[in-house]
């Protein structure tokens, strides 16, 4: 029986069985006497119903993702796929229910002076009703307000993207991090992140401002569109989310280099653009409504947006910190504290008021380094699990739901003029979107590759240039205020942006590889071993910096909150010998002893001996001539990619002292 | 670094952090000058709070249950745990909070004649807002609702329970079933959970209206109390919860069959409790208020009961036989399905107007069954460590709100009146509750001894009667509905009765064990041998359709939904050929070609063919003597056992198909 029997056969049987149950409801309902609880019977049902909807969208998407990835079809990726599906059901749920199913009653109203409140009591005849603020409508739409309720239901409180499904997907992105290629371009990929994104968000803001005005001369814009605005627009596009290149380039085992450039500039970004656009919403010049540039409030943005981000950063990675060592024996508690921590450093961010999406990555990627060391065998996998589970979950849900929202969600509303507007708008963003990118990636290649052993090659240049799609950050924050007419106008051309690129560049990949001679199939064994040129041009300021990081790392971060390392007691000078011997934790020793025996079967072979050697001298002295530099720093990329492997196998870890080599 | 070190750090941390992060935002919102954003980033930061408030307590919890198992504590089990936490916090943000911090202002209010709509219009000088009906409020309240609503923010809507935690619960309760025990025991189980759930429900329902009508003649009582509130009662409180005591099983490797009948019991009342307590719902005398035994309403009742529990088993056992077969190659994408096709039967039922929770109950058992033999080794692992971590998280969540909402929640009102009410009915109902089970327990365990070969003896009833704990599933069912006064009483007894047995029976498990000279650290292995005596008092009926299902599963079920089994061509008669040759999978044939291959390693000794060879007699002939007959169930129940080892080990099943014998 294959699955699409299964898919068959499960239609069949919910039809079956529901045209049963509501006979069986329905003289049910005929005997019951209140009103108020057969409508909430309906609601629970119609609730049940939606997510029922969602949940078969995501079993189609998967039953098609099996076939598409036995055939080997890579013009369309999962994320595109979800999306699709998603469009045609939001299509059946907006024109495939007749208008006159509905009652076209209008609900009871009653008048007040005073401006809206959270809260209002209703008081009929003596007895008190509690009612909570929905929202504003229409005047037009007071008359469906049922239908509109209808495909309310359908969509969520957007706040559900931001503190469900988002954190999943950015934890994980943060967890399954590549650390050797990463680390390895950390300069590049912080560059691309913060000044990229910056470039981008104000290139695109510029250009729409740009065309707003002309839109304004012209009498198309029909309501207010403020600079910030713009900026705000140009912030929230610019959070790339190359998802179905990545996916594309996993399956193809394409360059280390360029993967981890272009996956670690997309996580990244969308930490910097999240933040970016909540310190332009802080932009607020002192004259209430000039929206002309103040110097304080823009360097106010500035001080928001370095607070925030520095602050989610410290919280993210204090939280990944904590660790559990003892737990060793009960992988199910490790495995659910592991869950909940990720979670409580989210829900602590957003509570302190920092960023909730950025604390969790930086949590991820923390946990990765530190905790991960410490869980026990099974609960790597479990963990790991786990989050890939979440992650692909989440994601197909917020692409499935991205194509459902073009045609039920509220707050675009469908006007001829409105949608030429849109996609007027949506044609001068995908350009000011390219010359952005454009902007952000080749100006700062050059910058980069003057100070870049590895250089990035043109047509890796051109490779990123291709990959920025917009997905899931953009979205989320484009729903998340859709208050206004510049909002909506936003919201509705990012997710037409969003599947433009999903579909069109996501599908170009492949052939966009090989025209672009990107070579694939690579060994990542191979990967590693040292490419000859361009040794002699390291930079050593950057090496210095990075492997002062690294010292500091090796010798007391991971011995105080992991059992890898050298013992504290080596390491750390001998005034300090009470605390060391404090916090160095017995399984410490147990490595260190081992390490010490002759016989054991751990000792490995000359060649690993020479790096952990070669390791140590840079710990020793730091001020080498550039050749020893060049050899100590691929001794770095060797140790970070042994403590990968060591990850998977979690082998002992053989490491020399200082003291027995200085 | 120890556990208890990384919760002091985090505490610390959260403080430290929060205090800085409030600085910062501070001064932000000064500048912020729409009160509706303000109050809404307000509202988010509090709603981010109270969610850490509950992760904060799970983690304190998992870290204290770890310390609990490192000293082997037995006398508390987490779930106990958890709820002191959680009343522990409640009490905090009950009268730690002062009250004058709150503004105590009445919201604004209006008049309407008609009575409350769930939606409501408000007309603020020409502009539309729309409100949503949240629930009458006492007059005593409406000074008071900022409080209240901070209360009612830590409070969940109660659908939350029945569609996102329990069923995870209910779910992996099924899948994690240890079938051969189960099936062993499925006689004495079914009687039990329905025949013993409906004795209790109308035990108990009876003498609780008893009470209530001497409360009325004393005055005690202010509220209505129909007999139909009695019945209720009797049957959300007859929803046994032993997880205490089946953990506390589990560890001390207690009687394999005493574990199927108390676990079996349990999961299985819990869908006969929530069936009953729908179809006493549904009970309506037609004079609409004579609350007189009214014949055509109560067999209505039954209908609904009859009605309701097969649709919901149908449809959970129909959605759990639905197979994909070919995912093999991608185990993530065969969790992701696995998992949503669990959830999709739940939403289903309820869509439908089914029970969600028996639908998802029966769901798992079935796909424990077949759909687990179709997947691939990964995702077995995947999809039971998916459902373990998700079942730990909700009942842990469970129960620490049962906590929380003892002085959280609203709709228990705290008159000294009414908390000698409620213990009054606390202490009746625990009477009441302990002859309801007594009467559940010793008379039908004297009636099903009468036809058990394994007799259920004296000291298993005196436990199965102790292990009677009250927990998720009977408070779940109690907080759906707290609209009357009824209903509130319920509620707060409910949550009294939860708490007495987790703590008093919880806590006595071991001491009880010992007591009754229940024999503890059995070998599961030892425990499959026979046991010789009692073997003659064999009943053949229910041997005879317990074999006929058996034989029906075994050779036309098993082979068309899963790998295992003999092909279908070898088992069907001849006339069906092609449609057997059709649903028959390659790997099925691959199964029966290895089987014949005489050099393969997989071919067993001697002892098993002989079990084989006995299975395949009683498939023959149905009607043999009681000697055969013993020896035959034997065989079945070795046949069970060896299927859960398959399970384990994925091995190539031996079956050889009947004609070769015939």
């Amino acid at each position: 029986l294959g699955s699409a029997d299964g898919a068959e056969m499960m239609a069949a049987w919910i039809l079956l069985s529901c045209a049963w149950g509501q006979g069986m409801r329905a003289e049910d309902f005929a005997m019951e006497e209140l009103a108020t609880e057969k409508e909430a019977e309906e609601s629970h049902r119609q609730d049940s119903f939606n997510m029922l909807t969602f949940i078969l969208l995501l079993t189609l998407t998967i039953l098609t993702i099996w076939l598409f990835k036995h055939r080997r079809v890579r013009f369309l990726h999962e994320t595109g796929l979800a999306m699709i599906y998603g469009l045609l059901v939001g299509v059946i749920l907006r024109y495939g229910i007749p208008a006159n199913s509905y009652h076209n009653k209008t609900p009871a109203s009653c008048s007040l002076r005073e401006g809206p409140t959270s809260t209002l009591l209703l008081n009929v005849s003596g007895k008190f009703f509690e009612y909570t603020l929905k929202g504003e409508i229409n005047s037009r739409e007071i008359h469906n307000v049922e239908q509109n309720d209808m495909l309310r239901k359908v969509t969520f409180d957007p706040e559900v993207f931001f503190n469900i499904l988002l954190p999943p997907i950015i934890f994980h992105a943060g967890y399954s991090l590549k650390k050797r290629h990463f680390f390895r371009n950390l300069g590049s990929i912080i560059t691309y992140a913060f000044l990229g994104t910056a470039v981008s968000c104000f290139v695109i803001g510029n250009l729409m401002y740009g065309v707003v005005k002309l839109m304004q001369a012209v009498g198309q814009l029909t309501g207010k569109f403020y600079y910030t605005d713009c900026l705000f627009f140009g912030a929230i596009i610019s959070a790339t989310d190359p998802v179905t290149v990545l996916a594309i380039f996993n399956e193809l085992h394409a360059d280390g280099d360029l993967y981890a450039l272009l996956f670690g500039e997309s996580v990244m970004n969308d930490a910097v653009a999240i933040v970016l656009s909540s310190s332009i919403v802080a932009y607020q010049p002192a004259g209430a409504n000039t929206h002309q540039f103040d110097a304080s409030a823009f360097f106010k943005s500035v001080g928001v947006f370095l607070g925030i981000f520095s602050g989610s950063f410290v919280m993210g990675a204090a939280t990944g910190v904590v660790t559990f060592t003892k737990l060793h024996c009960f992988p199910l508690l490790e495995t659910a504290l592991f869950f909940l921590m990720s979670w409580s450093t989210f829900l602590l961010a957003e509570a302190c008021g920092f960023t909730g999406v950025v604390a969790v990555l930086f949590c991820g990627i923390t946990q990765a380094h530190y905790t991960y060391n410490n869980l026990s065998e099974e609960s790597t996998k479990r963990t790991k699990q786990l989050f890939e589970v979440l992650h692909f979950l989440a994601e197909n849900f917020i692409f499935s739901y991205m194509g459902l929202a073009l045609f039920t969600f509220q707050n675009h509303i469908f006007s001829p003029i409105f949608i030429i507007g849109a996609f007027v708008s949506f044609l001068t963003c995908q350009i000011a979107i390219f010359i952005g990118r454009a902007l952000n990636i080749y100006p700062l290649s050059f910058l980069l590759n003057l100070g870049r052993r590895h250089k990035i090659k043109g047509n890796f240049q051109h490779m990123m240039m291709f990959a920025g799609l917009r997905g899931a950050m953009a979205f989320a924050l484009a729903i998340r205020d859709t208050a206004t007419y510049a909002r909506q106008m936003m919201f509705t051309t990012t997710l037409l942006i969003v599947f433009f690129t999903v579909w069109v560049f996501g599908g170009g990949t492949t052939p966009m590889l090989s025209w672009l001679h990107i070579r694939v199939d690579v060994d990542p064994d191979q990967d590693l071993q040292p490419s000859a040129e361009g040794q002699s041009k390291t930079k050593q300021e950057s090496a210095w910096l990075f492997r002062l990081w690294y010292t500091f790392d090796h010798n007391y971060l991971k011995p105080i909150l992991t059992h890898s390392g050298p013992p504290l007691t080596s390491t750390l000078p001998s005034y300090c010998g009470p605390l060391a011997s404090c916090l160095t934790t017995p399984r410490a020793y147990e490595n260190h002893e081992q390490l010490r025996d002759p016989d054991s079967d751990l000792i490995r072979g000359d060649a690993d001996l020479t790096f952990t050697f070669g390791d140590t001298a840079i710990t020793a002295n730091g001020a080498s001539g550039s050749g020893a530099d060049a050899a100590g720093e691929e001794a770095l990329e060797r140790e970070l990619d042994s403590r990968e492997q060591e990850l998977l196998s979690r082998g002992t870890r053989l490491v020399f002292p200082i003291e027995d080599h200085i």
